[in-house]
């Protein structure tokens, strides 16, 4: 049984006056109250939460890292994940991306008129676990309710904050030309695992979301090679192909890939080759892009290799002086073309 | 002229390729790169959101207050605001409510297709005034666009950081019988304002919201006044009997005020005689409770009379051992009743 559904059995849900969200749980009053005391404080208890008040309070010192995602995926539950931790791991890894070490969380939820309790409540739990086994708290959060048709169920925003891990010297004017990039694992599935929900053949594949929280595989990176690693990116929306982009365009430099290089189930593979997607532009919720010193690539690749996530991580190109702010792919037949960005929107609410 | 209508006035629209909002706009691609460069990033700019990361990096040391809201205010333009500097004003606020001093913000965007990009610059602008005025700066952010018909318009969620004053002890359980409550200003503008143009009474008052930034106001009284304030709240969502109510419950004790000296302009009290409302459970935005020792109470209040938004400031009552858990209203004929929390919601999306 896994962790995730021990802790569902672990916190059933309490017992409530209400088995829908109404628009008084937004009021502010007293059935916002009752939703919090019902269960929710504590659910998410710790410290600063505990505290109740219009914030929290605690210590920092030093460097840190601040980052916010509102989350806003359709459906709300999806094969290998749900939005819940999916807003909890976003932030967690856009935390980590900059070289933080998550620590706290705030969460606010944007909820429609007739959503049903128990499917908050099982969001709720998911968070929870999400939280635990990033290692991170909810410190403070906000409800608000929407009528009826201005919303779509549940919309979530989480916003991160971690000190900088004291190796860490993330920055795109790092990268250099030379630089390998290196990836984590296996590209497309978050996308894939979605679009199958959607189109209606989640009987037929078994592709889950990679979501997961990074933060760990992150910090063991930074323990061991510190400055050396230049610049890590998540290519969630938009995917590896306009995240690639993004360094190229920001850095001014050239991007170079193999595209016989690029780790793909071959279950993904087969899914976008039946939709019609090109698997560089499908989101992802669990990799990373780590751009790094030419030197160190092959023990970073090796170290990855034995760290949670990163069992298919690969070396997928580099960074070079030519067709500065381009990315280029090199075909697995030889052939070379321009890689964009993603253009126009290719799976909506992905995240 | 305002300096609100100047900043609008001094920051035109860009030239942008579109004038309504495409799902593209939220697809982490192309187009909402387009959409960041064709004047955000510009308009917003500060050293930590120009280094566009996933993230911002910056320093904090010693004590600090982090604190979350999502606004969804209907109609997004009403008397008086918008749901661009409220959004920042409600973050700003909360974060001063913990004894905070508002420095950094996460800002949150989830727009419906279609939107108006007109609309949206507007808002935009209005954030950037209300960050100047308030001395903060968004230094992260993050765009979705949902389908038409599955938001509303625009919801903004902003999450706001910054170190504890370090003369503040900002905590419901230093609050003691005998403490008296003091509010700054009129009660019940903001919902009224709302409400006004909802129910299309809009021509014939001039009701304005109150929303506005508190941190300075909060800032002198903690310069001068220190540990002796016992507790900040905001009496948003819910009104003031909602956030008495919490203060009762939070720290099992009474209290006790007097309906006299309520402070009411004439014009609320008419709308809400005549719309049904009972100021009391009315939301307001620019609206703090402290509760102070009793010894200095007149002196917060005459201190408070000269500051930013306070001019109107009362002492509305004070903290009893009586009725421990409960909120008692001396009325002005003399009765005593029970002020409950707000049961059920009276003003749907009033922030």
């Amino acid at each position: 049984m896994s962790d995730k559904i021990k802790m569902q059995l672990s916190c059933p849900m309490p017992k409530m006056d209400f088995d829908i969200v109404t628009l008084g749980h937004g009021s502010g009053g007293l059935l916002s109250n009752k939703l919090l005391d019902s269960g929710v404080f504590d659910l998410l208890s710790n410290e600063e939460l505990d505290q109740r008040h219009d914030g929290a309070i605690f210590n920092l010192d030093g460097k840190v890292a601040f980052s916010t995602d509102s989350f806003v995926i359709s459906p709300i539950f999806f094969p290998g994940g749900d939005i819940g931790e999916l807003a909890v791991n976003g932030t967690v890894n856009d935390v980590a991306m900059c070289g933080g070490i998550p620590k706290y969380l705030s969460l606010s939820f944007i909820l429609e008129e007739g959503m049903k309790m128990e499917e908050f409540w099982k969001i709720l739990v998911s968070i929870k676990w999400a939280c635990e086994k990033a290692g991170v708290k909810v410190v403070t959060g906000d409800t608000k309710v929407v009528e009826k048709g201005k919303g779509d169920k549940i919309f979530i925003n989480t916003t991160g904050l971690g000190k900088i891990h004291p190796q860490a010297d993330i920055n795109v004017t790092n990268v250099e030309a030379g630089d390998k990039i290196i990836i984590n694992g296996n590209i497309a599935a978050h996308g894939m695992a979605i679009m199958s929900v959607r189109e209606g053949l989640e009987f037929e594949t078994t592709i889950e979301s990679d979501t997961c929280n990074l933060n760990f595989t992150i910090k063991a990176l930074l323990d061991k090679f510190g400055k050396d690693i230049h610049l890590f990116k998540d290519p969630t929306r938009g995917g590896v192909a306009t995240v690639l982009n993004e360094i190229a365009r920001d850095r001014q430099i050239g991007v170079d890939i193999l595209q016989k290089d690029l780790p793909l189930d071959s279950q993904v593979a087969a899914a976008c080759e039946i939709l019609g997607f090109d698997p560089l532009y499908v989101a992802n919720e669990g990799l990373f892009i780590a751009v790094v010193k030419n030197e160190i690539a092959d023990e970073v690749l090796a170290t990855l290799k034995t760290l949670e996530n990163g069992a298919d991580a690969a070396i997928i190109g580099e960074v070079v002086e030519d067709h500065s702010g381009e990315v280029v792919l090199t075909s697995t037949i030889g052939g070379k073309r321009v890689v964009n960005m993603l253009v126009g929107e290719q799976l909506p609410r992905i995240c």
